[in-house]
């Protein structure tokens, strides 16, 4: 009688929740002119394998289908969304900025922050290979925490650059066949023993180490720093060079959207990959292209630890559950009477609830209240006209019910 | 570089149509006082086996997880809300009023209005066993499909009650075990050539064709009618024994809605399940039930081929899509005074986009205009003040740019 470990019941209160969250992203990536797109949730595995990264194809709910084709269930967005766009890209003018809210799985241990499934937006732009690109995705990822009420005192975005590490790879003589396992473990080195990650990086120790600590130079890192800068943003962002990200797919700027006290797992990552939709269409379609994704267990965990984040939430919570009006039928030989008016003011827009049994009066104001309704109007004695009353100041009128509309209206 | 066979990519103009029906469908679930739940897409294959139905089993996504459990994609919603209510209905005033817009999977052959995934407006009312929930959740059915612009000579509610049919099965003396088989064909016999009926039916054939013939008369199912008559719906409605429904856990009223033209499948179907959630808890509890889904594929096809439906739909997808304002950077050297700009503006809500590269003048307007903007923001030689320019009139002026704020709010 539970759900499947490390899957979740979105039970109203949660969903409201959920709600919220994609409502704010939705209204965020609008203001920056990113428009919706979707996939599909399952797709071919071969789509997944070698594109992503080592560690999500260990994690893939893969399967063989009842028509023999080895199948996943997306563990991210990016492989399906360069999919669509190399059989699509005629059809749109460059650059695309697109967006989509998938769920994405995989199967790992679930921990504070970490579950089988989630929901994550992804905010992409694809056919733009200008740092004003990198700039425009990263202020957008700042507006859209901004979004729930987090300032610059709550989260940082840590900005680097892949290719600051590729160039020291090529320097050092190191085999390309080598570099994925060698930025892997730079990704990991916050995370890990010292003395672990010197080990796995051998002879690139020294010199991987000396960056790590002293911080690296780029001009065009320096180069977005001054555009998020000219946005004011540049207090939400910081450039650090141990950022290297875990998908295999990126080729130059990435980052990572970090709460400032480390108490969180990232809030969102992302980046450039400029190599993707050309390997995927075995050639056939070339276009530079970054994103990001932000998955709403972090961000809603952070929401529940900051006090305006959560009252923010909690207004909205409130009004996407409350309905307008309550019709308090205190005789049953008036339900029919009251139907018809139900009808009539559900047709003009109003939320509105009634009982579908016969209930006592008071009991009726009672769940009237409960459900949040700043109206009652009551079916009773007076009929042809009917009591409406404002259930936040107790005010209560008696009006012939064919103008209630239009008395209702009048006092929207 | 296609999705799999009878899934869909959902380019933007496609996702905003979907938006656009969750949007209607949400609106007039509101207006009734249902809230939003949802569920996990992946579940315990045992949820499914044995009560939805041999058809819907035979046609699961399943698979056994890297857990070794044994697991399916959801090919519907029912058994996930009867198992959430089972757990966690103390904590809610009965009755419930939920809706969900679960995507479901089902292994089939993909043909007009089938698909293997479509998304499912689901909403049930549970713990509320008088007749006035079914006309309540029938009238919400109704004022759903009116939401996108469709009428009475469009489409027809065919309400029916498996009472009426198990009555019979039970004065024929009919084994309980046989019955799900008989009303399955009598559900199928509207499709099916009436000599396979009667030979699946036997003795069964005489009496089950005269009510076939000639209707039922049903107490229950006129109070149903007069409810709606009592809402000005009963024009959408019609009491017809022919409907019987899949689905194995349906006991009572059950219904479905076509277009009146015959030419479609179902656009929806649901009915009362009073014993679902007891099964599924071993009779730990017991709660009546009742409930519809509507797809979006099939309501997708109507609207398409209804001129005014498609109108309303295509003036949301166009305001979807808009952008409020450009930006045109017609001097380099204001990109960053634009960039200030541009941040401000997005930050009051307006949705915003700008040239991220070099670009001409006039092409830059000519996107404008693409993107649906109603307003340019000319960035140039005028510098400190900028040209504000209104799209659809062709009217521009110059404005300092400390004030554009203030006066593109008092001209919003």
């Amino acid at each position: 009688m539970q759900p499947l470990t490390g899957f979740r019941d979105f039970l109203p209160a949660d969903c409201a929740e959920r709600n919220y969250i994609f409502a704010k992203w939705r209204e965020a990536t609008r203001r920056y002119g990113f428009i919706e797109y979707d996939g599909p949730l399952l797709e071919e595995l071969d789509l997944y394998k070698k594109k992503s990264g080592d560690e999500i194809v260990r994690q893939l709910y893969e399967f063989v289908d009842k028509g023999q084709r080895a199948v996943a269930l997306r563990p991210e967005m990016t492989p399906t969304l360069a999919r669509i766009i190399a059989t699509n890209h005629r059809n749109f003018r460059k650059p695309l900025k697109w967006f989509s809210i998938p769920q994405v799985f995989r199967y790992e241990r679930p921990q504070r922050g970490r579950l089988r499934e989630h929901f994550q937006l992804n905010c992409d732009i694809i056919g733009e290979s200008s740092a004003e690109a990198d700039a425009e995705l990263i202020a957008l990822a700042i507006d859209v925490v901004r979004a729930f009420g987090f300032g610059a005192n709550d989260f940082v975005v840590r900005i680097s650059d892949r290719e600051f590490w590729t160039e020291l790879l090529k320097v050092e003589g190191v085999p390309p066949e080598r570099w994925e396992e060698v930025l892997q473990t730079i990704d990991k080195s916050e995370r890990e023993a010292r003395t672990k990650t010197m080990e796995r990086l051998g002879a690139l120790a020294g010199p991987v180490f000396e960056i790590l600590e002293k911080g690296g130079e780029s001009t065009k890192l320096n180069e977005i720093i001054d555009n998020l800068r000219a946005r004011g943003l540049s207090d939400f962002a910081t450039v650090d060079v141990r950022i290297v990200r875990g998908l295999a797919y990126y080729t130059g700027v990435v980052f990572e959207i970090f709460d400032r006290a480390g108490k969180f797992r990232a809030i969102a990552g992302g980046g450039r990959y400029d190599q993707l939709i050309a390997q995927l269409s075995d050639n056939a379609v070339s276009l530079s292209a970054l994103g990001f994704a932000m998955g709403d267990v972090v961000l809603g965990e952070m929401i529940h630890e900051n006090a305006s984040a959560l009252r923010q939430l909690e207004v909205s919570v409130r009004s996407d559950h409350a309905i307008d009006i309550y019709v308090v039928i205190a005789k049953e030989e008036r339900r029919a009477a009251a139907l018809a008016v139900i009808q009539q003011l559900r047709d003009q827009g109003y939320g509105l609830d009634y009982p579908m049994t016969p209930t006592k009066v008071p009991r009726q104001f009672q769940t009237a209240e409960q459900l949040g309704a700043h109206t009652a109007i009551l079916f009773g004695d007076e009929w042809p006209s009917v009591a409406v009353k404002n259930l936040a100041t107790g005010e209560q009128r008696l009006i012939p019910h064919e103008e209630l509309l239009t008395h209702l209206t009048a006092n929207r």
